[in-house]
């Protein structure tokens, strides 16, 4: 199970094993159910996940309906940044959308992590800045590209995973109908 | 000048006097005039720049509309950071919308700074960390909100800049039209 968040973090960074036995000491296992809540509106967030197995969603509703801003399956990273640093209440749900194995991290455990490997922060460093990049990209598919292309952009960024989840959390992420998806879809 | 970047990098890590000569060693001092480019679409981004003065745009342009994906006012940080970091052509342009001041880094300088200050690779982790924070919660606004509330967003991520910049780019910072923009603001 480790050996996949070590993977991970060799994409950007070589550990030494004593390296790896350091994050091992930081880091928590944690296994939740579909449908699991992580975090909910207006509470705390207090970890930052890596998703080993299953696919986590980061959500906000806002009584009428949901606006889905990040899903994170297999070797992703989640968590309400901006909580989760700031110690702030969240404006975002995180829930599991299927049976999840995660690798967790709390805050304080994270600082000191950072501290003690200067490569963690490396990796941390390069991994906000593709979370950036993947936003500026999104942001300008959001704003100017129809149905169509944001599906296609949704395909590459997430290859198969429309096979794995609701149609309406797709729609609620590209800023679409569920029905103008679905026509979308059987149109190929 | 370069006390403007020293005060931006202080707010998260704090620098001796030898890590500022070794910053000041790196970067490069440039004006621009207004409505210069800085970047072409296609182009390959090979700068971060930090805004001393001034304010620069990083915009979409497909052949028919603009789309503004971010504004940098004073110190704030601009680039391509998909085409500067993986040396690949941008889909961005990014322009001057004022005469501006700017300290620039090249990326094999900020790749031997952050070997040699791990200080500016922790501040650039923060800085890079605010930035996915700040478009996950734009993400959901330009989502689910609607034109009222995507302005009054505007209006306190980038105090006053709206006196400072023609409506036609907030409007298509915001994805609304320009029309709309001006009624909104004419009713307050």
């Amino acid at each position: 199970m480790y050996n996949t968040l070590f993977s991970n973090i060799a994409k950007h960074v070589t550990l030494t094993k004593e390296e790896m036995e350091a994050i091992q000491h930081h880091v928590q296992y944690k296994h939740v159910r579909k449908n699991e809540t992580l975090l909910e509106e207006g509470a705390y967030c207090r970890h930052l996940y890596f998703v080993v197995k299953g696919c986590l969603r980061l959500f906000a509703y806002d009584g009428h309906h949901e606006t889905t801003v990040l899903f994170a399956p297999e070797n992703w990273w989640m968590s309400d940044i901006e909580s989760f640093t700031h110690n702030k209440p969240s404006i975002f749900c995180i829930e599991a959308l299927e049976d999840a194995e995660l690798i967790s991290i709390e805050y304080q455990d994270w600082q000191r992590l950072m501290e003690k490997v200067p490569k963690v922060e490396r990796f941390f460093r390069i991994l906000f800045q593709h979370a950036f990049a993947l936003y500026q990209r999104r942001m300008n598919l959001i704003l100017s590209k129809d149905a169509r292309e944001r599906y296609a952009w949704f395909g590459k960024q997430y290859p198969k995973l429309e096979l794995r989840i609701a149609q309406k959390y797709i729609a609620s992420y590209l800023g679409i109908t569920t029905v103008f998806l679905s026509n979308i879809r059987k149109k190929g």
